[in-house]
């Protein structure tokens, strides 16, 4: 028996049926977007159409969207001291990240490590306004918060921290990767500056992202220069396969939200209340916020995360320990940390995540498993081995 | 009858079998390269099979190449003032680039326009080695020459160059984008410390490119930061099956360059013979250099060029005018301008460019189309509307 129950849809999802073919008739055309023959016409018009897409999925405007290699380019290129609140206005010099973000954001792009700070985020791992407040209070800064952790699931109150930072003339860049198909939201709505949107997470290709940025808003120094291409934003013959496929799961989700978040919040219902009859002592993180539907990260006391990965990958269940961006390395959650959680409770931690292709069946597989496993994870033997 | 030739490959070369194929197989594969479960270990396994076959294409150690999202991107994370000649050696803050290097290269990446220079060429393209000289009396510098002309297909004496460069201390980087499959090279051979290859210009997917170094070269500050991936050198989630289909394209060119190199030289002197047949003053680009087999820029008096590709484009061929790479916009060629072209022949240059697939049918439709339009376009006849 080879059926594995696949839950780690916050690293990457698998790619929807709809994207895939888009992806497959893009790589038919041969043509560069910017040459003026017919090839090149053709491959252009794949890209606007993908622009109009992922625009509709967010309510932007699709001429202030930049496609980028993925959500680490598109902050690399959002966090940059080059950018003016208003035309005419001196540029963004000071950035404030909060402190459960992405490392691409937590490393603070183009902002020098000098003046980059961080905003704390309470138990829950909700960013606390009032130290947003103090930090803003030396002057306009760009601040930097996701729209859902990537870990945890916890949605940040985006609206709020936009009034707060706008009030001192500041930027406000959202990572916004892991809510699309997840919760319904708004570009305008949200009132950010800039936003982070990743291809791979919502069931497009790896190698896609985008950066949104308000209209009227000026980026003086491209991160990637090159030939013109984004209108001058982005440099590099366009990824036309992968955005067609980006915009393909766009559309298929503008769509679709309503379903696919209902569905995931019925599974998350399963899994935290199987958890708990289980291991009554489970511990879920950021419970009492407001969270993804598709997302749960739990620990419990004498749980050791990179040991369960290995037993759940071998009971044929893929979860993951912490964020999975860390190239294999054994680390512990700076969010976690963040949200003072006691480091060896921490240590614990599995995130499990799910999408509209998960079913009841990879519940029961997760939940077998750990009814299974937890016997002896929790008391620290080696489980691999027997 | 809708069929078309398609001779602009220095553009963008139509997707190889092998590379369409590695590249769906590898989208059936969910899992992200950094995750421990077996989803993310196969993905792991596509990258590192792609990185050792676009090593054996160019005889690089595996170890040196980080996968990019293309040339560009590989240019602006080459040119960057973080190199070190030597360990513990004070970075190099000058560049020298040829005055025919890609648009991504002229830019300067993160050297500052104040410390990037211009290295004058001669009248078939070729670097000036006295110029170089020159310019690195003022000590080490980064210097940026191209293995081939995108334009004209002229190659640079590398080794020459390369010599010259470390005899001051310098680094050399070498955008080698358009060479693969159309001369055999070997980055140990041509002593290069940094190389720049392209996907989707070898016949992989748009969306992939690499930047090689010499083993031992250290970059310090990385151009996309993030999650750890590649190393610390290049953040972000791998596009994996962009990844994949680049290996498959460099696999299958390593072992058909031999016949590849025959074909283009074949079909390229079909090319010449024709134009000139047809129209003996035309004026062929770097003819007396060393030159791509594949490549052929040519002019005439009287040709315009922006109405020439249009006319080609109705005539269902694709060819292109200068750079492909300026998104649409009709821009006098800064390659022909640095060899002295005067400026009313350079309006009028012509790139066809061929590939492995290009039959002598595609041939014969460019001839024939040029024979019949070039009565009109040399009188500047509007053929458009004819």
């Amino acid at each position: 028996m080879t059926e594995r129950a696949y839950l780690d849809w916050n690293a990457t999802a698998p790619l929807r049926p709809d994207a895939r073919a888009a992806i497959l008739a893009a790589l038919d055309h041969a043509g560069n977007p910017s040459s003026v023959h017919a090839e090149g016409r053709t491959a252009r018009q794949l890209i606007e159409q993908a622009r109009r897409q992922v625009a509709a999925l967010v309510g932007a405007d699709p001429d202030t969207i930049v496609f980028t290699s993925g959500a680490t380019e598109a902050n690399a290129m959002a966090l940059s001291p080059y950018w003016s609140a208003k035309p005419g206005q001196p540029a963004i010099t000071r950035l404030l990240v909060s402190a459960v973000e992405h490392p691409s954001v937590l490393g603070g792009g183009r902002f020098g490590a000098g003046v980059t700070h961080t905003i704390a985020v309470d138990s829950q791992g909700v960013v606390v306004r009032d130290a947003l407040r103090a930090l803003l209070a030396g002057g306009p800064a760009m601040v930097s918060v996701m729209l859902a952790n990537n870990e945890t699931g916890v949605i940040q109150p985006i609206c709020e921290i936009a009034e707060i930072v706008h009030e001192t003339g500041g930027l406000l860049h959202v990572d916004a990767v892991q809510a699309p198909g997840r919760i319904p939201f708004n570009f305008n709505d949200l009132n950010a500056d800039l936003m982070t949107l990743s291809g791979h997470k919502i069931g497009g290709p790896k190698g896609t992202g985008a950066l949104i940025r308000r209209s009227g808003l000026h980026l003086s120094d491209p991160l990637i220069g090159g030939g013109g291409q984004e209108r001058g934003l982005r440099g590099g013959t366009e990824n036309v396969a992968g955005i067609a496929g980006f915009g393909a799961a766009a559309a298929h989700i503008t769509s679709h939200i309503g379903a696919e978040k209902a569905h995931a919040l019925r599974l998350r219902k399963r899994i935290e209340a199987g958890l708990r009859a289980a291991t009554p002592e489970v511990i879920i993180f950021g419970e009492n916020a407001d969270r993804l539907p598709n997302t749960t990260s739990f620990s419990h006391s004498g749980l050791r995360a990179e040991t369960a990965v290995i037993a759940f990958d071998l009971a044929r269940v893929a979860v993951s320990s912490g964020a999975a961006c860390s190239s294999g390395k054994v680390q512990p959650s700076s969010v976690l940390a963040a949200m003072g959680v006691d480091s060896a409770l921490a240590r614990g931690a599995i995130r499990v995540s799910t999408g509209h292709a998960t079913g009841d069946a990879d519940i029961d597989r997760f939940l077998s498993a750990w009814t299974k496993l937890s016997e002896s994870l929790l008391k620290g033997r080696d489980v691999i081995a027997a």
